[in-house]
């Protein structure tokens, strides 16, 4: 009996520890939402989590960790919104070109959410594991044509990650979001023909609100 | 007289913080080639440039804006290295893989280089301001097809910054340079047959020592 109530308190207390850990990473993310980035310090944080300090740093050992969390968090669940889409289609190059035009389309609409996503990779290089497995495995599917398939991950990774800072900067004055899928397209192998047609038989737009529709 | 003093104890004032700054940039460049760069403290640098500590913050605001300076000084020295070499070739395409294939040479040489330079984006996302600038002259200069010169710019940084940061991490098992710069050919719009034309007029290996001798 004793024994069965270690455990149950055990695990009330993982509970408790992912609950806070969530009400953290949910007041950093409504913060960013409200305001710069750099402006929001671990005081903000814990006052808007309704925590003590002392509890922030139990969860996590610096400001940047905890935006390496929600940017994680925000990369994820976008990721997950686009499978349903994803997975209809049996092209691995349709499937790529796909993905890349909706975290496009996602940082254009919302460079807030671009500029905290691009700081998952200054904090954690090797972030956004999912995403980065399922490229890996349409990449193999393309042609066995130099780089390796692990180096073309890297390649459009660098792209993407890229794009995201910059979107998130709001620093360039046009973007053709087809046109930057078009090149990761050429850059893994693909001919400027092939790309053409890739872009032609995209599903239409891939605004957030038509990726939900595609979604559900 | 009085003038021509005040003048020249400005002008010595500001000699010494100019020699004050780069003795801080080359204590941090002196360690960072001894040990890993999180483990190295502000009290390190100071201790190595032989300073005070409140010097160390009349020059930078934090150790990450120390470790962007000796990442744009880095960066910076080596593309002068490569001026010679890159202006005695004529032709735009050329000229940019002869600089990218540099860079991933002396990033495969030197992963702890590659590690400090991709640091600087972190800290400073405009930085390598010449090496920009030449970037998209050269651009300006290929087709007129899309994307932008401005967005293949962007591309080209994208896929260097962030193989620079792979090769600093050391985690892929195998890397072709040649791969990468057909790749980023390619991506910026050259067919898979003038890629592998341009990669053929490649001046042979571009290891830091034969860069040294064409430079030279």
């Amino acid at each position: 009996m004793a024994n069965v109530n270690l455990i149950r308190r055990a695990e009330i207390g993982r509970e408790k520890r992912v609950r806070t850990r969530a009400q953290l990473v949910e007041a950093a993310n409504t913060l960013f939402a409200r305001r710069a980035v750099e402006s929001v310090t671990v005081d903000d944080v814990v006052q808007e989590a309704g925590v003590a300090k002392g509890t922030f740093y139990t969860h996590f050992d610096s400001l940047e960790a905890l935006t390496a969390a929600v940017a994680e968090e925000l990369v994820q669940s976008f990721d997950e919104l686009l499978q349903p889409g994803r997975t209809a289609i049996t092209e691995p190059a349709l499937r790529i070109a796909f993905g890349c035009r909706a975290f496009i389309d996602k940082a254009l609409n919302d460079s807030r959410w671009a500029a905290v996503a691009a700081r998952m990779t200054a904090a954690n290089p090797q972030s956004g594991e999912n995403l980065r497995r399922r490229l890996l495995e349409d990449l193999q599917h393309l042609s066995a044509e130099p780089p390796s398939a692990e180096l073309k991950l890297e390649i459009v990774v660098g792209i993407m990650l890229h794009m995201l800072r910059v979107l998130g900067e709001g620093r360039l004055s046009s973007f053709d979001p087809d046109a930057v899928v078009s090149a990761i397209l050429r850059a893994i192998g693909l001919s400027l023909q092939e790309a053409r047609s890739v872009l032609k038989r995209l599903p239409a737009a891939g605004t957030e609100k038509s990726l939900r529709t595609t979604a559900s």
